[in-house]
């Protein structure tokens, strides 16, 4: 499986010539239909006497991971443990399953990095451990900041898990918050390609010392299938875009007002408007990861957030909390619509 | 004082060939016994009514910030909000300060990012919340993974609120674990260089889409006094060397057991052995951030982590629980040491 390589027809032509991979495994997955298993690109793996998933306290010899996790067929992952606990609360409400939301409990309670919920053939994650309180007056202004270091620890065991757990006909999505680009505050921006700071849809991972280039294309029939989802409900307002990683928030964003900042607001505003030329519709620090993970793991994969406020009007968030907190449930609510439908509870 | 450029004379010449920063201020940080005031390198901020500290909870008009943070003279950044809460118990039982140690308060209460302590002159900071439980069985295997982007948000933040606080003089570490190579695990390592994947000492920044490079050089004269305060305790086995900073902890530190993995277990220890002699002896995934972003404000800076482990020996932790909670607090002990000796504590 390891080298069963077959090229996707999406592939941009421009990664074809651009960095090495050493093991041949850059776009590589398989897409379509016949898509079913979680791809995991690592031969050593079945060699280990026992796989253990530290961040997760999970392992192959102590967690029965096909009984606890071998129905998953969608797995959320987010920047906020609150959001996406409310996000299980959710799920757990639309799809109408037995018991009370108040039994949901954090799979990973045992670490302080991740929180996990499972209700039902849904898994959410967060990035962020669990908070016993919270006094904040505003949503965190970089929810949207957990960044590419910290999500991609949690995918390589995330991945492991679900390969492990033998789940099939996967869909992941990343849901969250971010800053847009000509977009009024509120939309919900589903991803078409996550690019990097040059607007190109690549993810330059180093491997051993040398830069290798990834493909952060997403699937096109999950975001046809969202934007679609988006039309049947009220108050999402929602757009395909691309949407710019970035592994910074200051001043790979353009904004004037960190500790460091060398540009003008004339030369911030021409970054943007490029961005936006580009077909950039967001920005936010996880998705070029995310998307490239995925990809070559051969997990169908979406990017689903919303804009918090208008970068080509401001650096910072004035809108009230309320309204905040309104916003960033639309992506659960878009996505919970959609895993509806794909159940059948909706037609 | 944006203008006032200076160069070090301790800037490798590599640097000046490197990339281009359209504001002139790579490597204008002024060294040596007259550096005083942290210089925060943005003409904007001059002219912002009010600078909100969003991550801290703490902003310009609603803090007396040269009141609350003025006195600081040591600044230690960790991962883990537990751990640099026990960092501030340690230094306020180490400099005798009066009250209880159970007042010391999350300044950053009100977050959920970040945890900040305040004790004499020390202040204590977390790139992690606080959690108020923790049934964790293993210390993380990546405190030390908190990675660039996390660092990056805080230290804007922090660079801003030393510079509203008029802070001078000041000193500030970056304490935390690490993988080690070539020195037995539980060896401190004081870093001199932190370096990229190529093992070069610079930081590759963007800026509006352009990558620009600063030089990540830690400052000398802290990086001995800090050795020669090993010298001077039990049980703290302290090296200095370079630092490989990377932004994934499988791949780009050659793990075999992530769920991507496109090497033999050869061509690891060869990139290894490579490191090694290009002076590498310890991985993390922050250093170069934090050295480039001190450097450039003008903030004398030291990296202490510890090693958990010999990655030469293997890539996952077997030393037990209690033997991993002394390595982690061996960084404390000597950054304790150099505080108490800096201020006459210890002669």
């Amino acid at each position: 499986m390891y080298f069963n390589i077959e090229r996707t027809t999406t592939m941009a032509p421009i990664l074809l010539s651009m960095g090495t991979d050493p093991s041949g495994y850059i776009d590589v997955t398989v897409s379509g239909p016949r898509q079913t298993e979680v791809h995991v690109k690592n031969p050593h793996l079945d060699t280990m006497e026992e796989d253990i998933l530290y961040h997760f306290s999970l392992g192959t010899k102590t967690h029965n991971l096909p009984e606890m996790f071998g129905d998953i067929k969608f797995v959320c992952v987010g920047g906020s443990a609150n959001r996406m606990k409310a996000f299980a609360q959710f799920i757990h409400k639309e799809l109408s399953l037995p018991g009370s939301t108040d039994d949901i409990i954090d799979i990973c309670e045992g670490t302080d990095r991740y929180s996990m919920y499972k209700v039902g053939p849904v898994l959410s994650i967060s990035v962020s451990g669990a908070q016993q309180s919270s006094h904040r007056r505003t949503p965190r202004r970089s929810d949207h900041g957990m960044g590419v270091p910290s999500i991609s620890i949690m995918l390589h065991e995330l991945i492991k898990l679900l390969h492990h757990a033998r789940c099939r006909d996967l869909v992941l999505f990343r849901i969250g918050t971010s800053g847009g680009i000509g977009v009024a505050p509120g939309t919900v921006v589903i991803t078409d390609k996550a690019v990097d700071h040059s607007f190109l849809p690549q993810f330059e991972q180093v491997v051993l010392g040398k830069v290798i280039t990834r493909s952060t294309v997403l699937d096109e029939d999950v975001a046809s299938e969202l934007l679609h989802c988006s039309s049947e409900l009220h108050n999402v307002p929602t757009v395909r875009g691309n949407t710019l990683c970035t592994d910074d928030f200051y001043e790979g964003q353009g904004r004037l007002d960190g500790a460091l900042c060398s540009f003008s607001p004339e030369e911030k505003q021409e970054y943007l408007r490029s961005a936006h030329e580009a077909g950039v519709r967001n920005i936010e620090m996880e998705s070029t990861v995310f998307a490239a993970m995925c990809r070559v793991c051969g997990i169908k994969a979406a990017v689903v957030c919303v804009t918090l406020l208008n970068r080509f009007d401001g650096d910072q968030i004035s809108t009230p909390h309320h309204v905040l907190l309104e916003y960033q449930h639309r992506p659960q609510t878009l996505v919970s619509h959609f895993i509806k439908k794909r159940l059948g509870y909706i037609l």
